[in-house]
C-alpha cells in the first residue's frame, strides 16, 4: 500500500543485491519510516523476535526469506552434511522466535520441503529463493482476495445505512503491515474505501505494544481512511451505544474447528459483539489455519517480558523514549494472545470466501485438508 | 492506609491552619509522593478536574471540603446576597468538573442543605467544616464496613481453595486512594490480607491514565498485598484459564436498579466473568447510588481529551514525561466510563451488607430511599 504516495510492501529483496532482504522496521512507526537490511538468519530471527516485523503473514514471509538466507549461509559450509545441519539449526532458530504464530512453522516447513528437492547447494539456494518469493506473493494475493470477499460484507451494511459511514472496529494491527501487502482484517476496509464506500474504523490502541495506535492508525491515515483511536477498554461501550456495525480482526492461528488465537483482548471484543448482536468476523489467509489442532485451548500462548507492561514507549523531541508507568517493585504479566471460541465468531473471511467458524464449513472451502 | 509505614488518608485539614486542605496529589504516584495544599474553590475544582484527586469517595470528600473553602471565600464578600451567590457559583464550579461521578453532586447538595441552616457567616463556615469532616469520616467508615462485608465473600472462596491464594481481578483504582481510606473494591482485599488469608490481585493497568498500574499496584505494594499488573486486554484470557476466582470493582455511579457506571472497560470484564461463571461484585458506599436514575443508559458518560489516548505519561530520569504513541494526525476518542448492566453483576457490596443488583434488594438495604 502507499506510504507518502509511494507503493511499498513490508518485505522485499534488495533490488541490487539478492543476498540482502529489506524490510520496514516497524518499531519506529508512526514516527519514523526505517528500512532495515537483513542478510543472516540470526538477524532475521532477531527481527521477528524483537518485532521489527510482526503479524501473521509477515512473520511467515520473513521466515521464508530467513530460510533462503540460511541456504546462502549453509553454502559457505564445507560439506553437504554441514549444509543440512545449518538448515536444521536455522529452522530451529527461527521457529522459537514467536510461539503462537502458526505461519512461522508453516513457512519454515514449506521451505525445508522445497529445499530438500535440490541436489547442489546452488539448486537449494535457487529453490529457497523461489519459495520465499512464492510465500510472499501468495500472501499478497490471498490478502487481496480476502479484501474482495470481505468487501461484500461491508457493502451489505452500507446498503442498510443509506450513505452513513460503516463503523468497523478492529483490534491490534491486521493491516498491510502485518502481511506483505493489503492485510487481512483491513483488506476489506481498503477495498471498500477504494470502491468509494464511506467507512470509519475504531482502532483499539492495543497495549502494551500499541500496534493499533502506532501501526493501524498510521497505515489507515497514509491511505486516507477515516479512523479514531480508542483505549482497548472502550469497544464494549461503543457497541452498547450502537457506534459499531461490524468487528473485523485478524488471527495468528485458527484451529481447523474455528477457534481463533489473536492478540490478547480479542476475546473480550467478541463477547461484547455477541452481547450487542454485532457481527464479529475474523479475516485470515489459509496459512494461518492450524490443521493439526482441534481445540483452541491447545494453542501455546506466548508470554512476553513484563517490562512491556510496566513501560510505555513513544516519541518525544525526535527520539524514541521509554517511560515507566508502574512501581518498580510491582510484578507484571504479559500474555500476547487469547483464544476466541468459535461460538463467538460470526464468520471467517479467507482467500477462498467467507465461511462459518466450524470444521464442516472450513473444510468445505479447504477440502484438501479433509482427512 | 500505610505509606512507607506511616498512616495517611487521601485528604485532611492542615493540622496548623484550618483554612487549608491538604491532599495527596495522585498525578505523581507511584514515582513521587506529593502533598498539595488547597485553599480556594478554584484550586479544588482544578484538583478534581485534573485528577490530582479522583475516585468516587475522594471526589465527594474533596467537593465537601471545596464547599467549606467556599464559605470562607464567601465570608470575604461584603453582603449576605454576595455570600449566597458565592456559594451557588462555587457549587456550579465544582459540579461541572467530573460529570459521571455522582458523589460530587451528592456532597455539594449535602453541603448546601447544611450551610443553609446557619444564620451568620461564621455559623455557615462552622457548619460547612463540620459537614466536610462528616462526609470524609462517613466515607472512611463506610469503606471499612464494605471491607468487613466483602471479607466474607473472600473467606468463602479461600475455604474452597484450601490455602491456595484467592485470585481477585480489579479494574482501575477503587482502593483507599479513591476514597478517604480503605477503598471500596480493595477494602475486602485489605481486610482479607490483614486477617492472614492468602490473596493475590490481578491489576488491570487501566489505560489511558493507568490508575491500575500507577495507583492500585502502588497502594497494594505499600500494604504488602501480592499483585500482578496486566494489560486491560488480559483479564478474559486469565478467566478462561481459571486464574481468576472473583472480580471486584468499584463504581462511580450505580442506579437504584443496579446498573453500574464505572471506569471504561468494566463492562468487558463483567462479560468475561459471566462467560466463565466467575462472580462479579461491585463494591460501593451508598453515596455512589443515584436514587433518581432507573436506567444505566441515562448516566452521562464523561468524554475526556483525546491527548490522553495519544500520549502515555510516565517517569524517566527522575521526571514525569509524556511520550507520543500515535500519529499526530490521527483522531482519538476518550470515553471515561461505561455502564455494566445489572444482569452481569453478581452482587453489590455496600456498607450495610451485600445485596443483589436489583431494585428490590437494594431498597431492602436502603429502605429510606423507597418511595
Amino acid at each position: 500500500m502507499k506510504v507518502g504516495g509511494q507503493h511499498f510492501r513490508t518485505i522485499w529483496l534488495h533490488p541490487a543485491n539478492e543476498r540482502i532482504v529489506q524490510l520496514i522496521d516497524q518499531r519506529f512507526l508512526p514516527h519514523r519510516f526505517v528500512i532495515e537490511e537483513v542478510s543472516t538468519v540470526t538477524q532475521m530471527a532477531n527481527a521477528i523476535r524483537e518485532m521489527h516485523v510482526r503479524g501473521a503473514g509477515l512473520i511467515g514471509a520473513s521466515a521464508g526469506y530467513g530460510m533462503y538466507l540460511a541456504t546462502i549461509e549453509a553454502a559457505g559450509s564445507p560439506a553437504v552434511a554441514g549444509f543440512d545441519q545449518r538448515l536444521v539449526d536455522a529452522a530451529a532458530e527461527l521457529r522459537v522466535t514467536r510461539p503462537t504464530a502458526v505461519n512461522l512453522t508453516w513457512a519454515i516447513e514449506r521451505q525445508l520441503t522445497s529445499i530438500a528437492k535440490g541436489e547442489t547447494a546452488q539448486d537449494k539456494i535457487d529453490l529457497a529463493l523461489r519459495t520465499a518469493r512464492q510465500i510472499a506473493a501468495e500472501d499478497e494475493e490471498h490478502c487481496r482476495m480476502i479484501g474482495q470477499h470481505g468487501l461484500k460484507l461491508i457493502e451489505e451494511v452500507a446498503r442498510r445505512k443509506n450513505g452513513k459511514p460503516v463503523n468497523i472496529l478492529t483490534h491490534c494491527n491486521a493491516g498491510w503491515l502485518a502481511f506483505v501487502d493489503y492485510g487481512s482484517a483491513l483488506a476489506p476496509v481498503y477495498a471498500a474505501h477504494d470502491r468509494g464506500l464511506p467507512v470509519h474504523v475504531w482502532v483499539d490502541e492495543t497495549r502494551p505494544r500499541s500496534q493499533g495506535s502506532k501501526l493501524t492508525a498510521w497505515e489507515l491515515g497514509q491511505h486516507g481512511v477515516p479512523h479514531t483511536i480508542i483505549a482497548d477498554s472502550a469497544g464494549g461501550h461503543l457497541m452498547q451505544r450502537g457506534a459499531v456495525d461490524l468487528v473485523i480482526v485478524g488471527s495468528d492461528r485458527t484451529t481447523c474447528t474455528g477457534d481463533v488465537a489473536n492478540k490478547i483482548g480479542t476475546y473480550l471484543k467478541a463477547l461484547a459483539a455477541q452481547d450487542n448482536k454485532i457481527p464479529f468476523y475474523v479475516a485470515l489467509p489459509s496459512s494461518s489455519f492450524d490443521w493439526t489442532i482441534r481445540d483452541g485451548s491447545e494453542i501455546p500462548i506466548e508470554e512476553r517480558g513484563a517490562e512491556e507492561i510496566k513501560r510505555a514507549d513513544g516519541w518525544r523531541d525526535g527520539q524514541m523514549l521509554e517511560v515507566s508507568v508502574a512501581p518498580e517493585s510491582s510484578p507484571a504479566a504479559n500474555y500476547g494472545f487469547d483464544v476466541t471460541p468459535r461460538r463467538l465468531v460470526t464468520g471467517l473471511i479467507t482467500e477462498r470466501g467467507v465461511c462459518k467458524a466450524d470444521e464442516k464449513s472450513i473444510l468445505e472451502l479447504f477440502s484438501e485438508h479433509a482427512s
